[in-house]
C-alpha cells in the first residue's frame, strides 16, 4: 500500500465503539457515586487500570516495558527495527473527584491508533509507543506532571521516589505495590530516543465549545508557578482573647487570598489564579486557629507576566501577615512552551483530510507534553469538552468528537512514522 | 464545731500537692507530645478520665451516679439527707489541642474541697455533688456545653444523642461505650433540686494576670451565636477557566470573612469574632474549590449589640457569594447570663477572709454554669492563667493560684451547704 492509501485505511479502521467502550471500561475502575472517577496515582485502582490496559496489548502482541519512574510504555513494532519510535499518550490517574475523560483519552486514543493499524495489517516504518505518564495529576503526590518530569530529567528520580503522600507513603513504596500487580517484562531507559511526540487530550476548557471546532491544534502550554504558602499564628480560646491581642491565622490567610486576587484581577481575564488547598489547625469552632496552609496555582501564557506576578506573591503575603509568621514556597515553576511548527502543520493537515473543522489556541492546562517538547518535535490535539468541566465528576466528551480526535491522531502518527 | 471553725479547718486541709497531682495524673490521659491534652468528648480517654476520678471517689466513700446524657455526679452526704445538695464542677473533656487545666479544675477543685471537708470529719447539712458536665468543648460533637443544655432542658436528649461526629459515630453510640468503662450505678434525673451552683475555673483570659488579681467573682457570661456558613459553587480547572466563568467557593468564602471582619471591628474591643473551622473541597492544588463549609464564633456581654451584629452575618454572605450559593445556619444562641448576687457576696467574702484579692468581671467565655443559672442560685470563681491563653497545649495555672481558688470554693460551699 501507499502511504496515503494506508493511512485512509488506518482512519477508516478507527473504532468509535470499541474507544467508547474502553472509556467506559476503565471509568469503572475508581468510580465514584456520582458518575466520576477517583484514581489517583500508584493507588489500587491506577495498578487495576494499569493492568487492564496491559491485558488488551498482550492479546494484540504489543510489547510492553516500564521506567524506573513506573512510566508505561506499550509498543507496536514498526518495519524498520533500527528506527526511533514515535511517542503518543497521556496518563491513567485522576484527580480525587475526577471525570472519565481527562487523560485517559490520550492513552486509549494512541491504543486505538495501534489497533486499528494491526486490524488493516499495516507496518509503519517507525514503532509507534503509546506511554502512559506516572502521576500527571499530582493530587497523591505533588509535583504534577512527575513521570514525565523525570523521564525528561526535569526532576530527579531520588526526589521523586521520596515523596510521600498525606499517610506518610513514599511514591517508591507506592510503585513497588503496583508494579507487583501490574508488571511489565522490559525495562526502559529515561529520553531514549523518539522522532516526535503527539498527545491527544480533552480541552478542559470552553472555547473550543464556544467556537463550533471539533479540533484544537495546540500551539503551547502556558507558564505556571505554584507556591504553598504557611502561616503561623497563636491559638487562644474564641471568647476571651481581645482582637488587638491576637495572632490569628485564618483572619492573615484570607487577607492574603484577597489582596492576591486583587493583584491578579486583569481586565482582559488572561491570567489564571487558584487557591485550590486551603487547610486550618487547630480547626474548632471556638480555637483561634494558629496554623494555615495554602496553596496558589499561577497560569499565564507570557513568561514575563507570569514572573513579574509570581515575584510579587511573597511580598503580598507578607504584608497581611497581621503579625503571624509566614513561610512562602514555590513548589513548582514552569515557563511557557511552544510546540513544533512542524508537528502542528502535520496535525493540521491531518484534521483538513478528514474536512474537520480546527483551530489553533494555547493550552490552559499543563500536560506531559510539555516536558516532551525539551526531548522530541511535539504538538498535542484538543477535543471538545461539554462547558469545558474538567477534574470534576461530570466531565464529558462526546464518542463522536473523541473518535474525531483519534482519526487526525491516526492521520499524524501514519505521517510521523513513514 | 461551729460552721466558721468548720469551715476555717476545711480550708486548712486544702491540699496543694495532692490537687496539682491530680491534675497531672488526668493530663497524662489523652498527653500531647506538646504538653497538652487532647481528650475529646466521650472518646476512649474521656472514658479513661472518668474512671480514674470513679477510682478515687470509691476509695474515699463517695457515691457516683450518671444521667441519660452522661453528666457524672459525686456526691459527698450530708447530714440531712433530704435537703437539697450544693453542686459545684465543670468538665472532664478538652479541644483537640487543648491544656491541662481548663474544665478538669473545676471539677478537681470540687472534688478536693469534698475530700478535705471528710479529711477533717465534717458533715455539711446538705450534700454536695461534684459534677462532671458531658460535652463541654463541643469539639467533637456540637453544640458546645451539650450536657449542661440537655440538664436544663435547653437542647432535647433526643437531638443530642443523635449529633455524630466527623466519622459518623453518634453521641449515643460513643456515650454507651464510655459507660461500660466507667460506669456509676445510679441513674439520675435532669435538673433534679439543688440549692446553688458553684463552678470554679481558669480564666482563659488576660485580665486577672494583668491586674494582679487571685480571684476572679464572676458576675456572669456574655452572649454568644454560632453559625455554620455553607458556600456551594463548581469545581473545574484551575489551568482553563476564566475568571469570568468560576464560581469559586473559597474566594467567594474569602470574601464573606474579610466582610464579616469589616462589619465586627469595634474600636473597644469588646467584640469577640472568631472564624475557628474551615474546610475546602476537593482541596487539591490545581482544582477550583467547589464547597466551603466554615463557623462564626460571636460573642458579646451586650444581648442588643449581639442580636443587632448577628442578624447581619447572612446578609454579609449572601452579598460576597460571587455566584455561589450560600447556607447560612445559625447553630447555636445564647443570650448574656448574669449570676446570683447572692452567690456573688458568699464568694467574695470567703476570699477576703482569706485576704486573698479579688476583682469581679464578666466571662469570656461560655460555661456550664450559663445553663446552671436558669435553675440554680449560680456563681464562678476564676482563677489567673499565664498570658491568658487556654484552649492551647501550653495553657498553664500554678499550683498556688490553683490552690487559692480551690479555699475560695471551700469557703463558699461550706457557707452554702451548712
Amino acid at each position: 500500500m501507499m502511504n496515503d492509501e494506508a493511512t485512509a485505511s488506518v482512519v477508516e479502521a478507527i473504532d468509535e465503539g470499541r474507544l467508547w467502550q474502553r472509556h467506559m471500561d476503565l471509568a469503572r475502575i475508581g468510580a465514584t457515586e456520582k458518575g466520576g472517577v477517583n484514581r489517583q496515582a500508584l493507588t489500587a485502582d491506577d495498578a487495576r487500570a494499569r493492568a487492564a490496559l496491559l491485558g488488551w496489548a498482550e492479546a494484540r502482541g504489543f510489547r510492553s516495558s516500564v521506567d524506573k519512574i513506573g512510566n508505561l510504555f506499550i509498543r507496536r513494532d514498526g518495519a524498520d527495527r533500527h528506527a526511533d519510535p514515535v511517542m503518543t499518550g497521556s496518563h491513567l490517574d485522576t484527580q480525587p473527584t475526577g471525570g472519565r475523560f481527562d487523560g485517559v483519552y490520550g492513552v486509549l486514543a494512541g491504543f486505538e491508533v495501534m489497533e486499528a493499524m494491526s486490524d488493516v495489517g499495516w507496518a509503519t516504518r517507525r514503532p509507534i509507543d503509546t506511554v502512559v505518564w506516572m502521576n500527571e495529576e499530582g493530587s497523591r503526590f505533588q509535583p504534577t506532571t512527575m513521570g514525565s518530569a523525570v523521564f525528561a530529567g526535569a526532576l530527579s528520580l531520588e526526589r521523586a521516589l521520596a515523596m510521600t503522600d498525606a499517610e506518610g507513603v513514599t511514591v517508591s513504596e507506592a510503585l513497588a505495590r503496583t508494579l507487583l500487580s501490574a508488571a511489565p517484562a522490559d525495562m526502559r531507559p529515561f529520553a531514549f530516543p523518539a522522532s516526535a511526540y503527539v498527545e491527544a487530550h480533552i480541552e478542559q476548557g470552553p472555547v473550543l465549545e464556544a467556537a463550533g471546532r471539533t479540533i484544537g491544534v495546540v500551539t503551547g502550554i502556558q507558564g505556571l508557578r505554584w507556591f504553598g504558602v504557611e502561616v503561623v499564628g497563636q491559638s487562644g480560646h474564641a471568647g476571651t482573647t481581645p482582637r488587638t491581642g491576637r495572632r490569628d491565622a485564618l483572619s492573615a490567610a484570607v487577607a492574603m487570598v484577597a489582596a492576591l486576587e486583587r493583584l491578579m484581577d486583569d481586565r482582559a481575564d488572561t491570567v489564571r489564579f487558584t487557591v485550590g488547598r486551603f487547610e486550618i489547625a487547630p480547626n474548632s469552632p471556638n480555637t483561634i486557629p494558629n496554623r494555615v496552609y495554602f496553596t496558589i496555582d499561577l497560569r499565564h501564557p507570557d513568561a514575563s507576566t507570569l514572573g513579574h506576578l509570581g515575584d510579587q506573591v511573597e511580598a503580598i503575603c507578607r504584608g497581611n501577615a497581621k503579625g503571624c509568621d509566614v513561610n512562602v514556597t514555590q513548589t513548582l515553576r514552569s515557563e511557557p512552551t511552544d510546540f513544533a511548527p512542524a508537528i502542528l502543520a502535520v496535525i493540521e493537515d491531518a484534521a483538513s483530510r478528514l474536512q474537520l473543522p480546527s483551530m489553533r489556541m494555547a493550552s490552559g492546562a499543563t500536560h506531559d507534553a510539555k516536558f516532551m517538547a525539551g526531548l522530541y518535535s511535539t504538538g498535542m490535539i484538543f477535543v471538545p469538552c461539554r462547558k469545558g468541566l474538567s477534574h470534576v465528576e461530570d466531565e464529558y466528551a462526546s464518542p463522536e468528537h473523541l473518535a474525531a480526535g483519534v482519526r487526525v491522531l491516526a492521520g499524524t502518527l501514519a505521517k510521523l512514522a513513514s
